[in-house]
């Protein structure tokens, strides 16, 4: 089976093609470039690469969020669009097993962290079992980074943390989990979309898709926009009562 | 510190500019389009998108061997070209080592297997300890399928195998090993230049680098054409006996 896989749920923009046995192509930025800019002619040019057609692909498999929610609604609307007009179904990869997939066979217990702002973080717990296969602990959730720390400080082993919260909460991490904080290296640290490509091409094997015009990110959060509007109207409410 | 990595060792061609946080720009290719045609431009790709400079760099890591002659040596002209050109040094970063470096963390025995032919792979024995520090148990070597089996028959442990090995050899490892043996998922399965990238920035930090125009790919066995040679040589000297 084939599929387009497509990640943009954070600051990367990432575009693979795999069949079952491999990745055919695969391109990934992390630039300040928006993925409106990037996205599609990333795609475009895989497929030119390939010699791949559209029309060949079994499901478009997509990073369906948490994360950002211009990055999530661009990679949904992209993948909408191309379903619909190539008739193929998506498969919603939840991106932070993605991001967990990308350690596949870990020795470690894995904490992906998203910049989430005002001190929160998207995040999820996950293992791998001896056969490989991919085990959820905990989430998807947003929660403070404090609250992540006090809980795994209950684990005895070591957590391995990657993610673009990395950057942001690292200090935090270190003073507080001290040798029990693991970092992987640049090559492991953010989302690529072959992650997503193998997690989607085992949700295609077992007919986990969605219809095209169906699909609908999965944000977790409410936008900073809708945050806003709920307070100004509880203001205005208090302001009538 | 920032690095451009190349892999070009076997049918896969992939470039990374990665900075010791993370991968900036990553691109990848496993179709039949020859190394020369498909490498020099992604490099260019990756430049122009993140609008790096060659002369940011701080070393060039080329996946330095064992692998096919053709791709070792378009991979070598590469980089020794672009070090030359930006004086810059290379990083010999071995090919077998980056391919395990790609499942970083890894619970399993590793055994990355490059099709050699002549029913030989090219391979090494790796794990990872639990500070997430890559070990090399055997290796580099080209061994026959059937003696790299017997020799994985006597650890008790499942071994995992990736590369363009597993398509060549997997009925036969099955039959040998049964459930000892494990298969990446197509995300893994292949090499891709950022595992090089993160291992170039490991060797850069001890100071391992090599002038560019020093820089010789590691083939490990002599070429088809050294053997036939040899071959012939030997045969003209029965004759003149």
């Amino acid at each position: 089976m084939k599929v387009l896989a497509i990640e943009s749920a954070a600051l990367v923009a990432s575009a693979a093609l795999a069949d079952d046995g491999a990745v055919l192509a695969e391109m990934t930025l992390n630039t300040k470039l928006t993925h409106s800019q990037t996205l599609l002619p990333m795609i475009g040019e895989l497929f030119e690469k390939t010699g791949l057609r559209g029309e060949e692909l079994d499901a478009i498999a997509v990073s369906a969020g948490p994360g950002s929610f211009t990055g999530l609604r661009i990679g949904a609307a992209t993948a909408k669009g191309l379903g619909v007009a190539w008739n193929k179904p998506l498969v919603a990869v939840p991106t932070l097993d993605a991001m967990a997939f990308g350690l596949w066979g870990s020795r470690f217990l894995l904490s992906p962290i998203m910049d989430a702002r005002r001190s929160q973080v998207y995040n999820g717990l996950y293992r791998f079992d001896e056969a490989g296969k991919l085990e959820m602990l905990a989430g998807p959730r947003a929660l403070g980074m404090d609250e992540l720390l006090e809980e795994l400080k209950t684990f005895a082993e070591p957590a391995v943390f990657l993610g673009d919260g990395v950057p942001v909460f690292r200090k935090q991490i270190e003073e507080t989990l001290g040798g029990n904080a693991l970092f992987v290296p640049a090559s492991h640290s953010r989302s690529r979309a072959a992650a997503a490509a193998s997690l989607g091409l085992e949700m295609l094997r077992r007919g986990e898709t969605v219809p095209a015009a169906a699909f609908a990110p999965f944000y977790l959060r409410i936008s900073q926009a809708e945050r806003e509007r709920a307070k100004r109207l509880a203001k205005e409410q208090e302001g009538t009562v």
